[in-house]
């Protein structure tokens, strides 16, 4: 099994990437992990003694978080991103791992590695921390814009293959992210998706409210992608929002600091939950290969844990699963 | 000015819409607030002496919460929100509040009191408190789930209306709810309801991302009403997770509750900029009178303010300046 890394992508790249890199390596001797970046830079952080299961591929530029996706995939060639999922589509890696512009990752992963046949719009699955404990796949969040019922529906299946190999959960329940519980609500979109997903070969709960969302009523809650983008970021900004306020109610004086370091060991539990590196990066689902986003601000511990995604995504065979519930063979399970 | 009043809708009716109401009578002397509900229950609350603008409408039936709303409003032609909205109709009141089922209040004012003459969907606009102290008017939250780009234009036109004149705002900063800053970002209907944004008679303020909504960066934000409703349904359900997390941090032995006494005025000032009865009811935009929704759980300072807004509605003359900007006779402000 062989995994192309994006060495170069994200906010602290090489360093945080390989070393997540390197820590996935000597963890998982069946696996071959191939950074792809400026070599030079690369080896700084590699140490005298680097694993037997890491190699190296060599390359000069790097797409950076503001370029534009589609012009960055086309014009720069020789970048770690690209050049990582030439060798997806080529055959010469099983999956890639980047932490590197969404964008971009999207768009080259729609236009080199190519979609999976009969599958007509890639999503992106972002795991979301639930108040439970647990967490659950939120998808689409920003793949595809006008998503149409049918989409919906192949995300449900796309994303029911994905939480039962990569997840552990057994039989994952499904939900429609909508604006009220009783079938029959919502808009056209879906509206039509409602029956196609209750036909599914999946266990679909029905319909779930966005204030539901976070209360682990389902593993899988199916958006469109406008929508999934927008909910994804208010939930970032309204938690970076709350925690700052939190924080100058702490600082405000002596006594109230004193009082935040009581309560911080309970208050440090609850914000892991919210630790995006607990939760790994988020499958790019539909691609013909397994494509992992992590993280803009990956750290080592968080990036190893997408080379985690990875390597079960592609152990447990996401692709084989997908096809075969694609064509109608899988086995009913709701 | 005369302002029905449904007094049977919501969680606390008919005692504290009633309470809300007596106040708003006696801080206004320029209304007349007709109570329009069970006569019996309403008096028990109203006591021997009520202000002398204050009227009564006996009325049968009640909309309940779990009402069907079409239904609902449909067949109990003798429910106090019926009633309420066939007097604004009638010319009997000019405007109506009610903290009843929010489904049939939009049913009843598109189905009985009708739209503006050329307003092609009418909108429900949710005041949102932001972390900046300040509030931001978006809308639709749910009236109408299919919009078009003529519909987002229209929202917004109406919008700045209302929050110059009912919210006060010289110039309202109109922003488009989108996935991305830039200009040309999203998906066909904020591509096609951009460019009508920035011809129209507002100061538009481009896109802005969910991520920002709550920092104060526009005065109203413009939805469709399916997006809005999922990220208002989002902002409480994560609202009250959150908080409910807190508590659990603060109840865990008798030194943490010591270390949250002496926190609790800034989170209690903190949790106040979040306090729904401070920003009011939510209008229905488009309707030809003042519609206010007033929040389900409304106590009686929260339906007071919900008076406050129809009396600010009506005496501004909302409908007025939606009707001369719609026929693009509005100043240009941006």
């Amino acid at each position: 099994m062989r995994i192309a890394i994006d060495a170069m992508g994200g906010d602290n790249a090489p360093q945080a990437i390989v070393e997540g890199t390197l820590d996935a390596a000597r963890a998982y001797s069946d696996v071959t992990l191939i950074l792809v970046g400026d070599e030079a830079q690369i080896k700084k952080y590699v140490g005298a003694n680097p694993p037997p299961n890491i190699e190296f591929v060599h390359t000069t530029e790097v797409i950076e978080a503001e370029d534009e996706p589609v012009k960055a995939v086309r014009r720069k060639k020789d970048s770690s991103m690209v050049v990582a999922a030439r060798m997806v589509k080529a055959g010469q890696a099983d999956g890639m791992v980047s932490a590197g512009n969404t964008g971009a990752l999207m768009t080259a992963g729609l236009l080199l590695v190519g979609r999976i046949k009969g599958i007509e719009r890639p999503a992106l699955a972002s795991i979301w921390p639930t108040m439970t404990g647990g967490s659950m796949l939120t998808l689409d969040v920003g793949a595809n814009m006008d998503a149409e019922a049918n989409h919906l529906y192949q995300y449900a299946l796309m994303a029911n293959a994905y939480a039962q190999i990569v997840l552990e959960r057994e039989k994952p329940r499904i939900g429609l992210l909508n604006i009220g519980a009783e079938p029959g609500k919502g808009d056209k979109l879906r509206k039509e998706a409602y029956p196609l997903l209750e036909a599914g070969p999946f266990h679909f709960v029905g319909n779930i409210e966005a204030r539901e969302t976070l209360n682990g009523k389902c593993d899988v809650l199916v958006a469109d992608g406008f929508t999934g983008n927008n909910m994804l970021k208010l939930i970032e900004g309204f938690g970076l929002g709350i925690f700052g306020e939190l924080k100058k109610v702490f600082l405000k004086n002596a006594l109230t600091k004193l009082a935040a370091a009581v309560l911080k060991p309970g208050l440090a539990a609850f914000k892991n939950k919210f630790d995006y590196a607990e939760y790994g990066g988020a499958p790019l689902l539909g691609i013909d290969g397994a494509v992992i986003k992590a993280h803009g601000s990956s750290n080592a511990r968080a990036f190893r844990m997408a080379i985690h995604q990875a390597r079960a995504f592609l152990k447990g065979d996401v692709l084989g699963k997908i096809r075969t519930d694609l064509s109608g063979e899988g086995e009913e399970t709701s």
